[in-house]
């Protein structure tokens, strides 16, 4: 039987699970709804369904396998404790949710580990993405949240309690928008799916006279990421201006980013990172604008240009599901 | 003969030398001032005074010494090139100088070795000082300009081109105060020394009718952080604002910087340090109402405490010169 590890990253909208063999092949895959954080769900009731669905999951490949152990990317997760701590987007966010305990009972016999989605997806970059020859990197989620893991000297930073890299909660703007964790100005109010649909209505709030534009056409329930990136595509100067914008406050960010562990490369993974060059081009633009002299390239001459050293690529893991090959890598391979 | 290294502290206003043996005692020292970085002065005339002055210590001690090395802590310090880069507080703010080659041509057969010298401080603290059973640490220099040193995993952080580590340089307020480095609203512009000044004048701007204080009887050129801080111990309201604005903004920055690396604990240090509870108790109040709860103390029963785990601690060097001993255990120690 083929030997499979059962790779799981819970998202704020979806949970994907996938089959994942020792080479990085997806052999599997399917998802269940993860439930909104006002659904007041139990953390036992949604795994209870992820479990279901893991298993019905081990029927779909056409050869058998067998399930050597479970890896878990999870929002706010604890690698030490195995726990899902105060996750501002899931429907736990003032609870300690035991998720290694509670995914345990059903695979009472298997290692059962998880991480931080983010670092999740940061180990699937190392392991099997564009990371592979890096020592320092640092991989950001634009999803539902910002989340990030970090590579330092070729190891996942953890810090002193397993909560390292939190960047998304990085203050940009002090007494900014209200985010999820409680606090306010935090970068994943203006850099995630949901920060972009804010910066929608506020570029919106600033042009009443001066553009038509397809963004006034839908309300703040409907409107999608994937709405304004079309709508900028068609060229919607609006729309157009919520990337610009975007862009603007993700590159000051990663432009932060680098003075603590200056990184080869700054690796952008998540739906939003799905909108490929609307956000990377003003967000580059931004990170070269605002990076220290430092850490910037030179010139022929040895004069210094205001652009950056560290690259700021794409994840090549975004269309190959990163952070549930990363969950499985920590089944299959040593802590990195 | 007692074998000794050189350690060199260069801050922005003095440069301080000491002869260190290998348990960290300094058996002599001295200091220069570093030219102003208006002053126009070359690197090499720099270098040859910094020498000469080693020169003269070395026949200080009361027993015969011999140096077996040299090790330099500096502003934008580059360990792996040996550089200092586009230093903004110095007057080569343009350059880059090759220092350890410049070092190296007075010590012509002793090793040379240049760090950053808040890595420097780091250094110190981890081998002599107050870090010596931590494993992730951060450590604050708070002098002229602000620096860092940044150790994860027992190493310090260097990143993939020797300058990792500038966490002066976090842009805290988006188009605010105009740095050296030709950028704004770094944090080095709000709690530093010169920050601090600024403060001052900033809350005299918004107090005109409201309050008497000794800071208003004293010029921009002349005001000093020893000034404010006497004027706060003797309960001048306005110096004590100045410290709770510097405090705030500090403790801010702080949470942030936990984000990245939860370290166990983060050290102040620097002339800016000395001023002891007057700033850290602004400071730890910022950092604990601004931290994220993943990163916050449990009470008996479990809940959540707007308290960091990160314990905020003065330098355990502050008054043992702990730059100049971390700059002489880069030859005594492995690298860190």
């Amino acid at each position: 039987m083929k030997k499979v590890v059962l790779g799981v990253d819970v998202g704020g909208t979806n949970t994907k699970l996938g089959l994942v063999d020792n080479a990085g092949n997806i052999l599997a895959e399917n998802s269940i709804l993860t439930p909104a954080n006002t659904s007041g769900v139990s953390a036992a009731d949604y795994v209870k369904q992820l479990c279901e669905a893991a298993f019905v999951l081990q029927h779909q490949p056409s050869e058998a396998v067998e399930v050597i152990g479970v890896g878990i990317g999870a929002p706010n997760a604890n690698y030490n404790k195995g726990t899902v701590e105060f996750a501002a987007n899931l429907p736990w966010q003032h609870e300690v949710v035991p998720l290694t305990e509670l995914v345990q009972a059903y695979f009472p016999n298997l290692p059962v580990k998880v991480t931080n989605d983010a670092n999740a997806a940061a180990i699937g970059e190392k392991v099997y993405g564009g990371a592979k020859n890096m020592s320092d990197f640092v991989s950001i989620t634009l999803g539902t949240g910002v989340g990030s893991g970090i590579v330092v000297g070729g190891k996942l930073v953890y810090g002193c309690d397993g909560f390292a890299g939190e960047l998304g909660h990085i203050v940009m703007i002090p007494h900014g928008r209200s985010c999820g964790c409680g606090r306010a100005g935090c970068l994943e109010t203006y850099t995630s799916a949901t920060g972009l649909k804010q910066t929608a209505f506020e570029v919106m709030s600033h042009h009443y006279f001066s553009e038509k534009s397809l963004l006034k056409a839908i309300s703040f329930n409907e409107i999608t990421p994937k709405y304004i990136a079309d709508a900028a595509q068609q060229g919607d100067k609006l729309a157009l201006e919520v990337f610009e914008k975007t862009g603007e406050m993700l590159g000051l960010a990663l432009a932060n980013i680098v003075t603590f562990s200056s990184p080869e490369a700054i690796f952008l993974y998540g739906g939003l990172a799905n909108s490929g060059d609307l956000l990377l081009t003003p967000t580059r633009r931004s990170m070269d604008k605002h990076m220290l002299k430092n850490y910037c390239k030179r010139n022929a001459s040895g004069q210094i240009v205001q652009e950056a050293n560290t690259q700021l690529l794409l994840s090549h893991l975004c269309n190959k599901n990163g952070a549930v090959l990363g969950a499985a890598a920590l089944v299959w391979h040593e802590k990195i």
